[in-house]
């Protein structure tokens, strides 16, 4: 089986060649980026030296989907709608790892991200890549929205309760490696800068609030809305969030152990913490969520972890590429 | 003036010899701390080569009251309370950095640090060392008890719109360098360990919760309780507090800003951002305690930040010293 | 194929044990540590929860030898040749980690480690586990004597050109990350200290240095001596070792790569750089060792770099056991 | 006495308001970058906020001459040629932060920078200032060359034993914090890039290199060449040089002692380590060169260690002021 990674020089994009190399039943047959000049991906990533011998040249669609049937798109923000039209008509699975196809309500999409939508028409077949709850629809979908980062270990954290209806006054204190800010070039991505700081960043108005809020309405059944404030820690990767609720009713730990365990039985790539909680480098460099959680007076406090290029992105993606092909979830990600 | 540290070898206690050293109106006559063999401190801390030439032994009490006036205790729990009373005796003024003269109520103390008082008696005549709130009473001290990092930035950030009755179900979720945790050797403290990870400690548990919550409703006036998880970031120093709390009514986002103006209008180590949240690093080696905030729908998020080993610990106990002693708050602190 | 892992909670250990664990030929049968308790080797290392269920304990070897062909030994100098005789006396191939068996000439051992060396007995049998030099005696061997981290990049970086005569006052300046200290509660090894510092050790007297003399000498047919010092950079992981020396006749580069070449032209895991110098983290997480140079009026400055973790130890431990069983060199590996 | 800083947006801009806004003997009466927009430099240095007053707008060079007697250029190299000249006509004091005055020879400078200079008749009244050995001179200066990072550490380490004949075949091999390469946006400076990584560049061509031999030549009475290969480590400053040479004679380690103590009875910012090497942390937020040695063999090890922002660049140009204004040296730097 053969695939195209469209947009292979971000940190996400990088990730993706490295899963997908090493994956056993497909073959990177194009990749691409905007460059300055086509070279070797060895020479721009030498870690993948003596390995992988592709080029990485500017993109070329028509030649991407012409070699490959599995089309992952880890481009920014707008740019995927442009693109991700020509390969779904070429009849293409597309993997889109930007938010642009997130989105059932497309005027939330455009008032978070601040532009306006490109590609209305596909966002109604597109399939929110989350394969813990939509695996059904991911097996048949023909375009998969990949989930956020913050969402992914949010949503995780938090499904199993909330259908339940076992939580209100969710929120979200997140922590996030600087690999999630994408690899560009800026002083606040300096080394100098982030090397012993902390920082919070839009409160209330991250654009991964909504996205966290419309699935776990669509999962619980009900609207939720909460408060979400992610920070940047002095780390390269993962994400850590602490969710503070209260119990709409007295419940004991065992049986919220037992939800989990419950809606979790058939996730491989969901460990569930007994009286203990999670920590961020279990995780690092793997598939995993972990979750563990705390009750104390009809308040709960639940601590998931996820590595964000990964569960957070190439690896979820790569996932959602095997539930559609057929393979077992875990191919190449264990 | 001269000054004595009993226990300099902590972090606490080194950071306390730093600044007490370039203070231009007091003298360490005294340093002592549990030692294999005396030696100078500076071969202990080489970043003092050349600078001090004090001699580092086990302690000798008789010999530190002689020679000071002031008697700063950087010492365990517990350990404080048997050695204060010395001191205390001969007419000394103790600055205490442990917390076994924060708590009112020993029985509190007792549960939490999980050991019995040793010195219930000068409990009696102890005073919170945070001078933004208690200035008058620490002027009388002859006791300190100098708050805890946690408790500082905590309180700092909360207490002035407490006290106007504007917050309720209040979360702290705070963020810490691991010097906080002490200078042990311990494979939780590797490098390898901490490089890249993250994690939570003690949700609902944690000994600082009661004194946050203690001087919280002494200054407020009111029984205040609130959820307080810590973690541990893979940094050195300071601490960042992202606290939630829901408005009991309206209030604009100046409005908040005159209370806190008001509050802290002689404080010269609370900074206030406004329309911005601060950030870790500007408050690392310094006493300040930056806070900043911001309102959604009767939602209020507060960050607050300090080092905790300056206005988290030995800052403020300087500060406190220059209070008793009459020299302007920010002598040998800014 | 069974193999046991004894010492598994080493930083070599865990690394082995994650190694051997994705080993498509190999099933870990057994591993142990001294332990305070038996407890899931997961537990002791979340990162393996849901993957490797295996129980550590203390060390039967009466139980590893029944269950398993292949013993590694990640122990400490001196413990290892405690209990390599024991294995080897029952027909098993052992794969040492520690330094135990790495000298022919035990003084030199005895001088540098400062014990009385334990079974002398079998030195003679130990194989030096450098692949790229001693792949035709590996694959006869009972027991591998795994080189160590600094000589494993030092011998592949100078060999080739030593054993062509191009070489003399050869100086190695390497730099390391902590994890080369091993996992061990320390003052010197807590985040505090090591973050933002860096540190030279033992200048002229590290016990790498006879072991990368012997082992050159031996390969280049001349006795080689020169001079090494190691330093503890901010990092957890990988080595880099600048080399320089004078050139004993003019010589270009292009004829300096080809000799490399010619050496490592069947070397899988050896990548070598023209024109550029290698960069620490392009080998951190691989079993690779990336080689660059610049030369200069007869001076010539060599790069090597490697992971202490993997090719400077439980890499290149498969790696020898990987020839040793006639799997490819790469299996488990790539 | 009233102060300027031109170029006080960068790591070494930045630093040099610092520490001139704590001395004791001086005003900054003005301050300047190019920026985007005037604004408070406490707004562009939050750290700053409360303390300093100042705005930070575009350079009006007028106005600083009014303003200061002293002037700091904080420029990049090219730009301080170009902005010289006009202060010292004026009769100002110029202390210069870029390498544009440190060359007698403005060939070298012209081959290493690659650029025409642009002011070479005030090359001839430029002393370099390195107080350790130029007191006399920059005393009486009216423009001082303020020496770089890298040339000031290796310059105090060798030029004692240069000077007494001791040394031949030098070999420096440093390691810099990333602050040495300046506050810019690029994703080399990526905090996922430099984190966990280490890399060697320009060997025998760094710049700084002809910087190193033309004073230690001067200093020695003697043509010094050596070779120099800069590092950058994981880490935000500091440099450390680990510097390797023959000995010309048997030399016992405590003459070279009395040797560097001889040198430096009076240099108040140079400690000596006897019997053990320094480590780069005891330096970092000081003016010190910390500086040890080992010997073996007609060998020598030495390793000295600098903050590269204070005493390799802001530090060591104020303590020339210091020298120029009649001040003590230490003055506003301990």
């Amino acid at each position: 089986m053969k695939v195209a990674v469209i947009g292979a020089t971000g940190f996400t994009g990088e990730k993706l060649v490295e899963i997908l190399f090493n994956h056993p039943e497909v073959e990177i047959s194009y990749l691409c980026a905007v460059v300055e000049k086509a070279e070797k991906f060895s020479d721009i990533f030498p870690h993948f030296k003596g390995r992988l011998d592709l080029v990485c040249a500017n993109p070329d669609y028509e030649q991407a989907q012409k070699s490959a049937e599995v089309i992952f798109l880890a481009l920014p923000h707008k740019v995927s709608s442009e693109v991700a039209p020509f390969f779904l008509e070429k009849g293409k699975t597309v993997i889109d790892l930007s938010a642009d196809y997130r989105f059932k309500d497309q005027k939330i999409y455009e008032e978070f991200y601040k532009i306006k939508h490109k590609d209305s028409r596909n966002l109604k077949i597109a399939v929110y890549g989350l394969p813990e709850f939509y695996q059904a629809e991911i097996k048949k979908a023909k375009l998969i929205a990949n989930p956020g980062c913050y969402p992914t270990v949010s949503i995780l954290s938090l499904a199993p309760l909330l259908k339940e209806g076992l939580l209100k006054d969710v929120i979200i204190d997140a922590k996030s490696g600087i690999s999630g800010a994408g690899r560009k070039a800026a002083l606040e991505y300096h080394y100098a800068h982030l090397n012993g700081n902390l920082y919070s960043y839009k409160p209330f108005k991250h654009q991964h609030l909504p996205e966290i809020e419309q699935i776990l309405s669509d999962i619980s059944g009900s609207k939720v809305s909460l408060r979400f404030t992610p920070h940047v820690i002095p780390a390269e990767r993962g994400i850590l969030a602490t969710i503070y609720a209260s119990l709409t009713k007295e419940v004991k730990e065992s049986a919220v152990n037992q939800i989990y365990a419950q809606y979790y039985k058939d996730a491989p790539f969901v460990r569930l913490f007994e009286q203990k909680l999670p920590q961020l480098k279990d995780v690092v460099g793997t598939n995993f969520c972990d979750i563990g959680f705390q009750i104390e007076d009809k308040k709960i406090v639940i601590v998931g972890v996820i590595d964000n290029l990964i569960k957070g992105a190439a690896g979820q993606a790569v996932q959602n590429m095997n539930i559609i092909l057929g393979y077992p979830q875990t191919a190449g990600l264990l």
